[in-house]
Formats: C-alpha cells, structure tokens, sequence
C-alpha cells in the first residue's frame, strides 16, 4: 500500500490534513491519491447538519461530538465556513470552542472554505468526508447552512440528515423550513427556551402530518434543545438528539435503505466530479487564454450572444456522438 | 422583428412572463427566443439587493420600487425565493404586499424557484433579468438571499449590489458579513431602530475603513433604514436609499467603471449558459438511459471509482485536442 494511503487509514492527523488542502487548492495530485484511497472508504454513517445562520449549529455539533464519544464512537466534523478573500481567510468564530477536542485522538475536525470561482465546494466536501472515512471515523458531522442549491447538494453526501431550527427568526426563515422539510431526518428545536418554541413545535408537526408516508417510514422526531448556558440540560437534551440519530441509523440499516442513501451519496460524488473535472478545465482554459474575457466583450458590445457563443465553444469541445 | 421578440421589447407583460417561465423550465424554445431577444437588451442598470435570511429584503425592495417610481423610473424586479415541492410551488409570503404596484405599468415583478436539480438557478436569473431588459425597465431589482456561491453567482448580473444587515442577528451572521463585504456597493443597517444598531455601524465604519483602495475610489455608504412600521420615516429612510443608489450609477457611468461592470455580467452570462448547456444535456443523458445510477452502484459497490468514472466519461464526450 502507497504509504500517503497507509497513513490515513492509519488516522495520522497531518497526511490527511494535507490532503484535505490539497483537494480545497484543486492540486491535481490530490485527484490520484483519492483514486488510492476510495476502495478504503464507505463505512462510516455520515450526519449532516444544517439550518440557517444563526441557529447554532456549531454549539449542536461540538454537543454531538461529546455525546458521540461517550457512546465510544469515534468522531470526524467538517464545518462548511462562509470565508472571504478580505479577511485573509476562514473566521474561526465558535470553531475555536471545539478546541476542547484537540486532545482527543478520536476527534478530528476540519473546516472548507466557500472560496472557488466554480463552486466545486460540494466536490471538496464530498473528498473531505471521504478522507475521514479512510481515517475510520465511526461518524462523520457535515456541518453546513442550509439554503442555497450548493449547500443541498453538499447534504447528499450525509446518510442522515439533522435540521436545526429557531423559534423567532422572521418569516423569511419560516418558509426556508419548506425546502429543508423534505430532506430533513431529525428535527432540531435549538434554544427551546426562547417564547415561540412551542408554536414552532405545533407548526412543525402538522407540517410533518401533512408528509406522505405508511406507517413503517421512518417520522422524522423533533428534539426540542435548551440553551447551551445550562450545560447540565443543554447535555442532556444533546444526548437525546446523538440516539434520535442513532435511531435512525438502526432505521435505515434494517429497512435496507441505508444501501439508498448511499446510492444517492455514490451519486453525488460522481455528479460532483463531473462538475470539477469537465466544467473546471474547460472554464480553466477559456479564463487563461484570455478568450472568456474577448468574447464577454463580444456580447458586452452586442456583436454577439451567449447562447450562440456557447454553441460555438460546445462544437470545438465536444464530441459530435457519443 | 419576430412578433413573439416586438411584444417584449413593447414590454408585453404576458408574452415577458411566459418566456421567463419557459426559462424556468428549460424549454428548448426559449433559448432561441433569448437569441434574438439579446440585441435588445444591455440598457437597463441592475441592482441587486442581498443580505441573510430575515434581514428585511422584500419589504426595503418593496420600498425601492415606489421610491423609483417617484423619480419616473420603470421598475422590473426579480426575487428568487426558496421554494419546495413539497409546499407546491413559491410561497408568496411578504411578496403579496407587493400586489400593490399590480396596477402600475411602469413596475413588473417575478420571482424565480430556487428549484433544479443542477441548479440553473443563476441562469435563468440572468435570463430574466435580460428580459426585463428588454422590456426597457430603467432599474432592475434583484432579491436574494446572500449566502452560497450560487447566490453571489446571480449577483454578478447586477451592476450595484446593495447588501442588506440588520442589529443583532448572531455571530453566524456576522461572519457572513465578511464574505458580503467585497462585493458590496450599498450598505444598509435595516430594523435601525433596534438595539445594536450603532454598533453594527460602527463594526461596518471600522471594516470598510480597513478595505484598500484611493481617494477617488467609491466608498461604499451605510444607510440607515427604520422600522417599516412607521411608515413616513421609512419612506423617507428609502428614498435616501433609492438616491445612494442613483449615486453610485453616476459614480459608474463617470468613473467608466460601468464598462467593467457591464464586462462582469456579459462574463457570468457566459458562464452560466457554459454551465447550462454543456453540463445539463451531458447529465441529462446520463441520467435519462440510466447510467449513471448504474456507475453509482458500481462506486457505491467500490467496485470502480468517481475519479475512474469521470475520465472514462469524459474521454467519451470531450474532444482530445480543440
């Protein structure tokens, strides 16, 4: 075995790391090692978490972390950080409360940047679990906000999916619930204490009432989490929602859909790939070249359109048939 | 001219509303049409309003188009919404409020799905927007939710972006605020009439002081806008809004800055119809006879791998040399 390969099977902490910037820094190295280490994956369960910004999400997940390792479960998170080139890179916020964990060799956590021209953010975050998994971690947190079309396809790579939500977050949050309503495994009521949880409980159920279904599917639960400034509550409830999880990892393993949800992973990885490696290099060699910059003042100018534009670039790159 | 191409550019609000659900639901008609549309369009200056979830966006859009109106400005706004199949189609929520600019000819307003398995999304904005361009809308607004790189996607099709915070949100949302800030032209403390206001303001003051750039360079102003519910000072908060805007037109057009703008979006237009019509037919094909649900299993299986796939997928459809 390549010994880039053995290592990370092995859980050594800086060869993964490394190859974790490598794959965010698109080094094409990065790709042939994945390649090495892909028959070495595939058997951790995969949590995402997700909800919009504000929710508490990182608290719920460094929680998850603590609950998970009592359980003896060995533990990999990748937090998904809005960065910026301006502040010179990732905003550590309560990331830095997770620091707790450094000591622990069952515990390895990463964050992504949303950096990238091209997105090519879920290809990243897809590897970067991947990795994890080649390390053994038992479970695997994705830690993401959960609104744009990037950020669900970022989900498909998680087996189980945790929505975290608010009491009194303004309308526009209220209907953000939709789109997460039907990805969503486990309902997270996060700071439960705050007025206006037990009317988001209410508008929750009968909105999971509502969802078809026989009486053998799995009804995703709603946990109902205190505030985090009571630790001897906010651990409890935490406790409760790391076994909702394991429930429905039970769930899915004895109604054979776990093999579903990791078709419909499988499937993300080679849609994300696709992405990387065929629009990339394409987008790549119009941008270097100076061409897209010659022919967006075509169209700036009027001269000509996209869409023809588009046409003529698909003659010169691809095939005819296939 | 083509009946279907007169009637939008006579700003036919029926046959403008039909080719934008055409896009939406990529009809292939519709990009003949946009071809023969595109001549028309590159008039119009495009504004896009962004911000977190809850910030207030629809009601200070809502705002912006009477305040725009009074200058005798005709209007096109476009709000992209997080929809769900399982709610039945867009929800509405504040966006009825709207319905009273339904009488005005000189306003059209349409919002899109943030549905679409590959997304598209920030296509068929760019698609919409031209059509409203060709409406010969003077100002179009752009609503959407700040966050993923698919929604800085669709701001690249605006000529200002105006980016929109709100008092006490979280640490989450601040963070947020960071991957906002290069792109920001306009800022505004929405709900300024909350605590942590002036705070926030000063935060901002201290960021944008710290941003590169000379004397002659714009500087992005931070407008203050009070609670819609007292509605004199709120117009009069809006309308201060509405001229920053107009503002930083002239500073564009004076400065010759718009040109580098106007090169931006021909640029993502571009992009998004590579995206749309390279990468959606070739995933459409893989999808449609089924094989890519068999090569899923087959990674799923670790029998091959996505990076092995992929070369093999695109020795199939790529040219070697072009």
């Amino acid at each position: 075995m390549d010994s880039t390969i053995k290592k990370i099977c092995e859980g050594d902490v800086r060869t993964a790391s490394r190859l974790i910037r490598d794959i965010e820094d698109k080094r094409p190295e990065a790709r042939a090692t994945m390649k090495k280490l892909y028959p070495h994956t595939g058997k951790s369960f995969i949590v995402g978490v997700t909800g919009a910004p504000g929710a508490g999400k990182s608290t719920l997940t460094d929680a998850l972390i603590s609950a998970f390792r009592k359980l003896n479960k060995t533990v990999g998170v990748l937090a998904i950080d809005p960065t910026s080139p301006f502040t010179g890179g990732a905003i550590l916020g309560d990331r830095i409360r997770m620091s707790r964990h450094a000591e622990d060799d069952g515990v390895f956590i990463r964050s992504l940047a949303t950096r990238g021209a091209l997105g090519g953010l879920s290809y990243a975050a897809g590897n970067a679990i991947l990795v994890m998994e080649a390390m053994g971690k038992d479970m695997i947190l994705v830690e993401t906000v959960g609104i744009g079309q990037q950020e669900i396809d970022i989900i498909n790579h998680a087996h189980s999916v945790v929505v975290v939500l608010v009491p009194g977050m303004g309308d526009e949050i209220q209907t953000m619930k939709a789109g997460l309503m039907e990805i969503a495994d486990v309902f997270v009521i996060n700071k439960a204490d705050r007025s206006g949880a037990g009317q988001l409980q209410t508008e929750l159920t009968s909105m999971l009432n509502l969802l078809p279904g026989t009486a053998n599917d799995w009804k995703p639960p709603i946990v109902m989490v205190g505030s985090a400034f009571d630790p001897a509550s906010f651990a409890e409830d935490t406790t409760a929602l790391a076994r909702k999880i394991e429930e429905h990892h039970g769930y899915l393993q004895e109604s054979g859909k776990l093999a579903e949800r990791m078709s419909r992973k499988a499937m993300a990885e080679i849609k994300d790939a696709l992405s990387s490696h065929l629009m990339e290099p394409l987008m790549h060699s119009l941008t270097a070249s100076g061409e897209l910059k010659k022919l967006s003042e075509k169209t700036k100018n009027r001269i000509s359109d996209p869409y023809t534009i588009v046409e003529e670039i698909a003659q010169r790159f691809f095939k005819k048939d296939h």
